[in-house]
């Protein structure tokens, strides 16, 4: 492992200072080698579902793991379409001269190495590595014990296209062990050859690498996310966003786990909101003003205001007005995706301006909380964290930055 | 210190939504009782001077700790000119419309709790406090053991300026013991109540710092910067330039500790500036071809090519071209700030690409790394790091930024 560490330093080091040209020239070539080693990658695949339902995964798992021509067809244009995104290192930042005449630029550069650990989904391996690379990064990637083969199997097809376009196939490695021990090095830092960890999985993933590691991490705990209808919401503009924020997809970070209605609109909005949700296949928990609007919602708990169902599930709470509501989210929410539904101005920028979350939405839905809906192009990842990246991680937020000066023999006096 | 750390949470909420004229109204009440309070603080620290003498500590020590009545006028009136920068809150970063219509905003907030830790400077406790402040901060000072009177009393003072003006005292507290327990407590985040550490001292208080730290650290552990006198440099512009690098002030991170001048220009150029540097008082540790130059040269090891003398000595070494320069600097630098001296611009435009330090300037002085000279205002430290912060750290770069997204009941398809 700390030769492993050691040698995406090197790697760093020279794909940070690659052109546009060579690195999109990888990207492409990366592709292509999937594309051409899909016999290998697709038998290396059969391998791992062959012992995944020989341990009795569940089906969902086996699902996730499994790919096929269109699935690996799939993973290579992702990775080609990286290299159509705009190069996100060298972009000048902030320019100004100084009164001695001294010219300062702030200029885009890479982070340096960055870890992803991630679980059984084959499609990381390619993603992650190709937007560490886009952004100049070299990457330490570790994938669940149970797509082993598969992943090192795409990896080799990375590195040979980061060969084929004169960079270092150390740029991108899967750790290439299944010891468990490896997570933990990764955490450590590898003696400061890893920059920042990025962990891609469900909840005690995070939170163990969020404990552990003694790096930065991007990342998400979990995404409670609210919809808040204020009193002055038009009712079917509300209904269209609560239903696509909870019901679109489920199993999102950015699915709305909690709805609260002011009490000023609940006469109004509480029962048609109600009975949408539950007609559409939605469980609905709710304190005792929701259970009155229909028989059949069943009683919150304080538990389900700190609970992130990603399922057919929703707590609804009738509260008093925006600052009931800002609490609310402040108190139980996770800092991730919230959004007011109002046709008052004042009332909507105040939530925009007080709710602390990463991303915060006026009259639209919490599932827009996506790299790819910002424009961003693909994403590593959504980070509730404050210090460098927030919201959704895309080549951008993979970069840092330094200052470059260019005088003409000033001095400081 | 775990109560300290809840009470800074709940004020960074409330400073993190203050007006910038209510932090404005803050910093200038703090700076006139500050002013107000001239005989507590002087009295407080006579104290501590008596004390600090008791100890037998050096002149150099004591002149750092004492005050006087010029001395604490500079530090009210330092508070205030914060007050005339401007707000880094709420700027719009970047602002973007997408296809379906949303309007999305990248906006600068508050970072949170920040923790200072630094050694027996006075003025430390008014500038960081009122730094982190500015920028919708909350701020955990801890002091060296030797200026806690002294910081107790301007904390008690910015404290009272803070109520003045309706915000709370709380969010700027000096940690109220000289227990050194303290720092270990605000190493490991106060439960989660401090968002990142920012250590200011020497180097024994850095390393500590970046070894046990369990949440971000802006911080430099060295400034060991390079001037590179390129074969193509002028002679009398880099002589200018070294000489102010080297010997404007010898104890800042930003003095030049290395000199590596090109062999293209060694038969002209090292020998005038070896002299120029011997002549002016600076001891000069050479190679071979530098001590062939002067007879006052001393053999330089491989030790002082690591070396951050922070003194009137200087480690110098002929170097074949622009590769091996930048190959020293990344080799033995701490990425801090480096220059390089010469009229070809591709050469330079190489250096400022390649070398992967916070600040590169070309044809200036590396003591222009200082938040003041970069028009930052005050800063709270240089860091080194790439996450985050990099270069100097003033108020913008104590702000992270949130995504404020407004639609028109957008729903994701």
């Amino acid at each position: 492992m700390r030769e492993l560490g050691r040698r995406a330093r090197a790697a760093a080091r020279r794909v940070a200072l690659a052109s546009t040209e060579d690195k999109n020239a990888a990207l492409r070539a990366m592709a292509a080698r999937i594309r051409a080693e899909a016999d290998a990658i697709l038998a290396a695949n059969e391998q791992d579902l062959a012992e995944a339902k020989a341990k009795g995964q569940p089906a969902s798992f086996i699902d996730r793991l499994m790919l096929n021509p269109e699935r690996l067809e799939a993973i290579a244009a992702a990775v080609e379409s990286i290299a159509d995104l705009p190069d996100p290192v060298g972009r000048v930042l902030a320019r100004f001269e100084r009164p001695n005449g001294l010219e300062i630029e702030r200029v885009a550069t890479p982070l340096g190495v960055v870890g992803v650990i991630f679980e059984s989904r084959p499609n990381v391996t390619a993603d992650a590595g190709a937007l560490c690379l886009k952004a100049g990064n070299a990457a330490i990637l570790r994938t669940g014990s149970e797509s082993f083969r598969t992943s090192l199997a795409i990896a080799k097809a990375m590195g040979e296209g980061l060969e084929q376009a004169g960079l270092p196939a150390d740029a991108i490695r899967l750790v290439p062990t299944r010891d468990r021990a490896a997570v933990g090095a990764m955490l450590s830092g590898l003696d400061g050859n890893i920059d920042v960890i990025v962990p891609r999985g469900g909840k005690s993933l995070v939170a163990r690498v969020q404990e552990e590691a003694r790096v930065p991490v991007f990342a998400h705990l979990e995404g409670i996310c609210h919809v808040f209808v204020h009193g002055a919401a038009d009712l079917e503009m509300a209904k269209n966003i609560v239903l696509n924020a909870k019901m679109r997809r489920t199993g999102v970070c950015g699915s709305a786990e909690t709805l609260l209605v002011d009490r000023a609109c609940a006469d109004t909005h509480l029962k048609p909101l109600v009975t949408m949700l539950l007609d559409a296949g939605c469980a609905v928990r709710g304190d005792e003003a929701v259970q009155v609007a229909d028989p059949r919602v069943t009683p919150a708990t304080e538990e389900d205001w700190r609970t992130e169902y990603l399922d057919a599930i929703i707590s609804v709470r009738v509260v008093d007005g925006l600052d009931e509501a800002i609490r609310h989210i402040e108190s139980y929410g996770s800092h991730h995706t919230d959004s007011i539904v109002t046709d008052d101005v004042a009332t909507a920028e105040r939530f925009l301006a007080e709710v602390d979350s990463a991303i915060v939405l006026h009259n639209a839905s919490t599932q827009f909380a996506d790299g790819g809906e910002f424009g961003f192009g693909a994403e590593i990842g959504i980070a509730t964290g404050r210090m460098h990246a927030r919201g959704p991680v895309g080549v951008e937020q993979l970069t840092s930055f330094k200052y470059r000066i260019r005088g003409a023999g000033q001095t400081r006096p």
